[in-house]
């Protein structure tokens, strides 16, 4: 999926909402867990229920991971799932990977190949080859993190060389390996205000908010300082969203949750005369 | 498996050699290839033919998930087999994962019970909270990157604080989420006289050398920064070893040549007094 047809996606559901499948097995409902794979049965509910309010989807991998086999297949129903009843919202691999060159190149082919995701999350550490082999798919995104939304944020993203901290030479490198039309940038929510500062590297780019609702993240911020002409905005909503409320109704509670930011961001997207 | 232990091993086997099993599906020799799974037929004659010079092994598990589910059993099966039938030699998931505390909580998971490897590389990037769910784990062992072996590391890692690099920052700060007891570091080898500053900051930590052999690393400079009072080293070698021969007795290479570097390492363990 290019920038156009995100760009069209959003403009056509006024929505920037992401919705993280971090769907942990402890955590799902109990009416779910009669099935054969309640994960992959609680994720289908939840796209079914919140698909007109959301662009994309971002299952966090290491919730599928630690189900071992039973959770990659639930990882690969719920891609296939979404694929073949909403092709038009990008899915989004949360899986933070990074490795040296022909390392990557292996997840990259894991992710872009043997899964068919539209975007992954990758770390930043390890320096250019080991993003470059992400960036070498057509119609694919790389998603680098630069500052992040957790408290051990602080520890390393802040080291600061000559008033250039970490994260801004991220930004200021890593944008040179490809374009706003396959990089994005995970930026965490729970400073909202850093996003201007972040918008003065990567003016273009689309940015992925994690951290707004359950982290402390605030919409409204985030709308003010992140958005750009093309919306340049993925807010992702998780617990707040999909563990909404753990009985029978859950999936109309999700639907509920999901309809209410759409409608908070359609307002954002009016008010910024972006569609 | 503890501190303790793993000395004894390397003591008993008057080797650090840790064998990276990278085992990339198009690179294996025609000679596997009629079995049902084999990457693991690979991993096992490589195995047998190895563990009397090797302390530890470590699948990259890029070179599995890129097989999807089928990569997932060649893992467990390949992890099964070294617990089964080598338990003295450690086993590390070269995994790269690193996310907030909740979700690093579940890749702990996957790679600690789920699966029962003996310790996990993780990247610094996003801070504490994102490695100390791996440290909880009485008798794991995190492995830290902090130097990479990679060229992508002059990207970020040597940015400068005030004359405080980035992965000195790492060390210096993540050295006191754990101990040496439970905290490792990944430090390149193709920068072998780093590992002399390297050694300032963490005496006594062991460290992960990658890139020795393919990617240029001299084991005896290694050695010669590198080794402290009680090894304090895993030398990596991946390609050097695992695919050394592409015939029929690649096996048999691969033992020869793992047995090469297990009689220069016991050269040095002898010259230091260490053992």
């Amino acid at each position: 999926m290019n920038y156009q047809e995100l760009f069209g996606t959003i403009a056509s559901k006024r929505s920037f909402l992401c919705i993280g499948l971090d769907s942990e097995i402890d955590k799902l409902p109990p009416a779910v867990m009669k099935y054969e794979d309640p994960v992959f049965e609680f994720n289908r509910r939840i796209i079914d229920s919140t698909a007109d309010y959301a662009v994309a989807y971002k299952p966090n991998v290491a919730f599928y991971e630690c189900n071992g086999i039973r959770g990659w297949k639930s990882l690969e129903a719920t891609l296939k799932y979404i694929k073949d009843n909403y092709p038009g919202i990008l899915v989004i691999a949360d899986a933070k990977r990074g490795d040296i060159g022909n390392t990557s190149r292996m997840y990259a082919r894991a992710f872009f190949e043997e899964l068919d995701f539209d975007a992954i999350t990758v770390a930043p550490y390890m320096g250019e080859d080991s993003v470059k082999p992400f960036l070498e798919y057509s119609g694919k995104w790389v998603v680098i993190l630069a500052l992040t939304s957790n408290k051990g944020a602080d520890d390393f993203q802040y080291h600061n060389e000559g008033g250039i901290r970490l994260f801004e030479r991220v930004l200021d490198v890593s944008k040179k390996w490809g374009s706003p039309d396959n990089t994005m940038y995970v930026a965490g929510a729970t400073r909202a205000e850093m996003l201007m500062e972040i918008r003065r590297i990567v003016p273009d780019h689309f940015l992925l908010v994690p951290g707004v609702g359950a982290q402390g993240g605030n919409l409204e911020q985030v709308a003010k300082y992140g958005l750009n002409s093309k919306c340049g905005l993925l807010v992702n909503s998780s617990r707040g969203i999909i563990f909404a409320d753990n009985s029978e109704d859950f999936d109309k509670t999700a639907g509920r949750k999901a309809k209410e930011m759409q409608q908070e961001m359609a307002g954002y997207l009016a008010a910024g005369g972006i569609i």
